[in-house]
């Protein structure tokens, strides 16, 4: 399609400093003129916890094809010492962050558009102290499913839904005994078919 | 088992006015001792937004052998006319409501107790204006399976999810149509499924 529309597309991507992000970098990187926006680093200061600064961020990237999140924060601890607090993190961060992030993309999006969030493999498979995390990831499939429905002007929305990463077994690798690791690059992939598919409402699962 | 054990065993149920709870007290009042609860009515007064309000209503209920949820509210709105009060309501509501009164529970019930909550069909099958309950059920969904794995003392927790109800639909055939509505009476029996079953980190779908 690229050979009958001159014009390159302009994909967001949340969280590109992330082992995630730099994965979907590269691989979306060829196809797409990339916006970076991160808490600390990239083109765009964006906090997903901030509504605010979402929208500033998505109001400074100029038109966009695409927006991609790879970034979200959870608390991970033993589920009866949660406190208010920690669940709160991954309530106001991942899942909330992520879904305001939607809704405001929705206003920014070029028709057709697309959005792609992140969940992953705690939402089916727990793990101990994953319990706030399970908890955003299934909300995050759940809205996913939802929104797609209701989105206008042809937008889609789909979520990534990965496995641990390669990359981060020498951290998490107690914690994920027996899971098989995906790689970055392999899940960047999954952001490929959700960016570059024509699907809405999808999970795609790198498991 | 009853009669080895001669006594009665103690169920906790939240939300007992309403066409759900009211089937489930149908159900397992047969068989156990009830304790109502609920923010207007019942034996005990419980707000699934106040964590101070769930403590309290446990510790005066006495010995437990299950609590069960039959509450929870959430909001429903377009997708993108969602304020974030309003999703705030499913969040501190129907999700950390029963998120909290579990912890909580786990604190006051009886060795090898449980805990019974509430989502439904639209985690799976999404409606308009329904991302709000479709979050929110898709959420309870994963964390019941990730807290089945960390609850001590041989304490269960299950969720039942079902379809619309057919008491409900004069309200909400609108927004279900082509949806098999089931009874109340049937859904209770999920109910009766996970307090007198044996099983822990299941979603009975009464679909």
């Amino acid at each position: 399609m690229d050979t009958l529309h001159a014009v390159t597309p302009r994909l967001l991507l949340i969280g590109a400093s992330g082992t995630l992000g730099r994965a979907v970098a590269a691989e979306l990187g060829q196809r797409h003129d990339l916006i970076t926006a991160g808490r600390n680093s990239g083109d765009l200061r964006l906090d997903l916890t901030d509504a605010v600064s979402i929208r500033a961020a998505l109001a400074q990237a100029g038109p966009l094809d695409a927006v991609v999140c790879a970034a979200g924060n959870v608390h991970f601890a033993p589920l009866l010492e949660m406190s208010a607090a920690q669940w709160n993190i991954g309530l106001a961060d991942k899942l909330m962050g992520q879904v305001n992030l939607s809704l405001l993309a929705a206003e920014y999006l070029r028709d057709g558009g697309s959005i792609t969030l992140t969940g992953g493999i705690l939402a089916e498979q727990p793990i101990r102290q994953g319990a706030s995390a399970a908890l955003v990831n299934g909300g995050l499939e759940s809205f996913v499913r939802a929104a797609a429905i209701e989105l206008p002007r042809g937008l889609r929305i789909n979520l990534v839904s990965p496995n641990v990463l390669t990359e981060a077994m020498p951290a998490y690798a107690p914690y994920f005994r027996g899971f098989e690791p995906v790689s970055g690059a392999r899940s960047a992939l999954a952001y490929s078919r959700s960016v570059e598919g024509a699907q809405t409402g999808q999970i795609y699962r790198v498991h």
